[in-house]
């Protein structure tokens, strides 16, 4: 009985990082479980963090039964900890369900998206509390992603709102990410300040909607993110890139605006509480602070979807995903540059396009394609 | 009416900054005032801050009245606030009570602590609700230095426990501040990680009890570190020096040791929360965070006493000075390498030796001594 399908795996052993597609049984589905037959699953960055870790794409090979690389000798420490497991990949994903428990056969037949890992795969068993019914209008690609990217993007506003701020920047801002947060910031009247890397995110932005749009290689960007800052109020920050100075500079701009606003000196910096969230590692250089330009009032953190959660509550939670749910296919609707099968994925041409994360670059696995 | 004093004054004027010792009138006190003949004033290294800034002390000069000093050019926007504005310093001091108002009779002739500025003066005319009368047999030197040090001291433990900490690392550790820590963690049963910088300093620490004291200039110190971190379960740092790599260091040893406690792999780290908060400037250099090495629960903050003390609330504050009043010979205790008058603060040579701030080292001023 159960079923029989294919999962995708990463696999760290000694020095090399392997990717392959191994067959797998799907045992019969508990009471209060599901099997979801997977239809669609996004590659977001955070899943490119599982697949490939800190492996060298350069020194891609193909083997017998997939793919390997090297791993640099600087970055095994940070894989030892999955040494000789072969890891399940793909955060979130969309399906039909094939079978189901005595106490979720309701479910049979229905479309549901879910989040819990191991969704780069044919079949997905899982407690059926732990997906969401898809609405009837909506196909599996569209449910796809209704979690890591909606949630990201509300729970930074939630984070926003919760700690007193009442505008944000937010960097490597055209992203499918950065698109739903100017969204819910117009469709809530928050100030967002987004800084991007080019002329054509830029204008992604601003056909959206989008008031502040900064361009970092820009030779007026300092001023130009000094201005916005002040213009806009804005004291936190969401930073996907994480290396080198950018979060600082915006830390300092949201400095400077307090200080024209003090009425006297102080050697301390500004009375206003800054707060940097670094929640991406676009950039894997450390990051450099230059602390003695914002004062002692600040913080720089790291912000990460599932603790924020479990830290916010299942109130605030499914609030949240109610939101997601009723915006679908406008707020949350992801656009995919392209569809590929679960044996594509392992493809090296199509593996080197996703690897880059370049922006308005979205990739969708479906398995049912082979 | 009123009293003839001289203030220390710290003027910057376009790229100079000057101290002069300055002639002014004292008003009479209001009814709820009193005016303090200061007889002693601690040189913390938190003063130097005000009374230096970022002026270079190779460039000293003595001019007629007073010294001047070159600001490189790159440092003079941090102070473009407080440019042509004569201020005073001095953050902490003690006296005796000369005159005051008629809601403050009862303390004419006592000594008193206070904090507040303008300290390094002949006289100081303050609200009597921000002084704290001393004890009889206490003088004046030791109660120069119960508020900065103490209530930092305090703060840090106070700030551990209500973040749900047990064990709390602290750089720069040999400090008069690190003593009274020390002390402090002692007496409340918290395990603390001392990081020094040389033999003698680490000695200071053993003879006052402490266990866990480790050289940062030492070849083993990165796992001396893992294991100090891991045997007292710190997730809390408090740092003087600010610039470098030392922070980021303390929080990769903290990842590490959760990490090994963690009963499966997670990509993102581990779920312990480690806290850094930055609270001096020993090193004006960036602070350097090799963040990927310390997964995504993680917060690097500033830390400053007067804001802490705010956000505590009165009742923890009133409590914290209680603590000091009642410890002030022991725990609280500063001690002075040496004593100087107001006017010897502006001797070339006796300055440039405060303003190395060696540990050890600690001047005492007695505007008294002329």
């Amino acid at each position: 009985m159960g079923f029989k399908g294919r999962e995708l795996r990463s696999t760290v052993v000694n020095d090399r990082l392997r990717l392959t597609i191994e067959d797998v049984q799907i045992d019969d589905p508990a009471d209060d479980e599901i099997v979801v037959r997977i239809e669609a699953a996004p590659i977001n960055p955070s899943d490119i963090g599982l697949l490939l870790g800190p492996a060298d794409v350069g020194s891609l090979e193909s083997v017998d039964d997939g793919l390997s690389f090297r791993i640099a000798e600087s970055r095994l420490a940070s894989v030892a900890g999955r040494a000789g497991q072969s890891m399940p990949v793909g955060n979130e994903g969309a399906g039909t369900v094939v079978a189901a428990g005595s106490a979720a056969a309701s479910l049979v037949g229905k479309r549901v998206g879910m989040i819990g890992g191991a969704m780069y795969a044919d079949y997905r068993r899982i407690r059926a509390a732990d997906v969401i019914p898809l609405p009837d209008d909506a196909t599996s690609a569209e449910g796809a992603a209704m979690f890591v990217n909606p949630l990201t993007a509300l729970g930074f506003v939630e984070t926003a709102r919760s700690e007193g701020h009442r505008a944000i920047v937010h960097t490597a801002a055209a992203s499918s990410l950065g698109q739903m947060l100017q969204k819910i910031c117009l469709a809530d009247g928050i100030a967002l300040v987004n800084i991007v890397r080019s002329e054509t995110q830029a204008e992604m932005l601003h056909n959206i909607g989008a008031k502040y749009v900064l361009d970092s290689r820009d030779n007026y960007f300092s001023q130009r993110l000094a201005d916005a800052v002040e213009e806009t109020g804005a004291t936190i920050a969401f930073d996907a890139i994480g290396g080198g100075t950018l979060g600082s500079e915006i830390m300092q701009a949201m400095e400077r605006a307090s200080v024209r606003r003090m009425p006297e000196y102080s050697r301390y910096g500004s009375a206003v509480f800054k707060q940097l969230y670094i929640y991406g590692a676009l950039d894997t250089s450390p990051t450099i602070l230059n602390r003695l330009a914002f004062g002692f009032q600040w913080s720089v953190s790291g912000w990460l979807l599932f603790p924020f959660l479990q830290k916010a509550g299942p109130e605030v939670a499914g609030r949240l995903r109610a939101r997601v749910l009723a915006e679908l296919k406008t707020t949350f609707a992801s656009s995919y540059t392209r569809i590929i099968s679960l044996t594509e994925a392992l493809d090296p041409a199509v593996l080197r396009t996703y690897e880059r994360k370049a922006t308005g670059e979205k990739f969708l696995i479906d398995p049912s394609r082979g």
